[in-house]
């Protein structure tokens, strides 16, 4: 029996979500957690990796069962098992579903905090000491809309096709926060961390806002701006048809 | 020179806030810090200690330097060198200042959510599976208020004068959260968690509003509720004359 959970985790404590040989990482936790409840082992896909120190508000995965369970006991025996920083939200029986292929559009957050450290959020946000325009990163966050080769804004040398579609990109400030939206359809390794970083540079006036589509044209890695750290980031929503 | 210092800590990682053999404590990781800044030992004393777990919006607390140094300096020496859990919002020279004996009443802050678990704030709040009836802890909560000795609501056989002032208790409902705040003139071990703990039983409906003041003054702490998580409460503001 197939079935398809949404999972909030927060990604401090982990090495990623991909399993890793010593490493405690989300996927290894869950596959060990459905083990016990399968007496079996089980393999877990998701929607896509997330890095270390990554979060998420609700990653979508699937795995199928040989016991027969109902979808609200296999929740509460997950939310049982599991450590208090992975929560399972949803559990749903699905056939033929597939986390990964059957994705159409992801949708990721990023918070930059340019107010006063608090220590409450010091693995949650950015903390950037700093002043940041942001009327200018909302200009710059829109030449990104579209379709575009990425290849300037993932890690170098990892991919062979960096083509991907941008739908939208919504920079908001919320009190001493500032939030970035992303939706794709679908994203290379660090490339929401390097847009943000890339923004970044754009609110500090580093560079101008239509420098991005010179830095998307160059195709090169080294034209973007830093990598913006893992902490502030977070896996909002998984789209399916 | 004598210092004082206004700082947030969170203290999850910390086995409370006195030194304490072999274990990581708020006092001794800023003693450490002092002394490196010092280049002799620190002794650093706080309005109050705190419990294993309990965070801190303004903790106060002084200490003499044998150097001369500017508030801002020491400030920026001490953010730079604690970790990033602890932090110092304000420094100040103050001769003849006394953290604990000069302080006059404290504020103590706690969040109870009764919404969906939150992974995020797994070490923040109280997470209660259970609906709370508000009102009825509004009604119990100024049972508080005034001069009572509080022996059944601190921790067993451990204080000799257990009279306290309540000032003001505020049981507010914010979104999913309950946010219970308490000023008094001081508070004994684990007071406030008792406290909140019986307001959480008159919320469920084990007890009524007005047992409060029947417990008050049967003086036994076996007749109080259970002592709430330490990841709920938080030292809001130490008051100085």
């Amino acid at each position: 029996m197939r079935f398809l959970i949404i999972f909030s985790y927060d990604g401090s404590k982990y090495f990623g979500f991909q399993k890793q040989k010593n490493q405690k990482t989300v996927q290894q936790t869950l596959a060990d957690t459905l083990e016990k409840i399968n007496k079996k082992p089980v393999t877990v896909t998701p929607s896509g990796r997330t890095d270390t120190g990554v979060h998420a508000y609700n990653q979508v995965a699937h795995f199928d069962l040989d016991i027969n369970i109902k979808t609200s006991a296999l929740k509460k025996a997950l939310n049982t098992i599991l450590p208090p920083d992975i929560y399972v939200k949803k559990v749903q029986k699905k056939a033929n579903f597939h986390a990964r292929f059957d994705a159409i559009k992801k949708e990721y957050v990023y918070f930059i905090n340019t107010g006063t450290y608090n220590v409450f959020e010091k693995d949650y946000v950015w903390q950037l000491n700093k002043k940041l325009d942001v009327v200018k990163m909302q200009q710059a966050s829109q030449c990104f809309l579209g379709t575009h080769d990425f290849s300037s804004f993932c890690k170098k040398g990892k991919e062979d096709d960096c083509v991907r579609i941008i739908h939208e990109v919504v920079v908001k400030k919320q009190g001493s926060k500032i939030k970035i939206s992303i939706v794709g359809s679908g994203f290379l390794r660090y490339m929401v961390r390097n847009m943000v970083g890339t923004l970044t540079e754009v609110g500090l006036e580093k560079i101008t806002p239509d420098a991005i589509t010179n830095i998307l044209d160059s195709k090169n890695r080294c034209q973007a701006g830093i990598k913006a750290p893992a902490c502030g980031l977070y896996l909002k929503k998984v789209y399916y048809d």
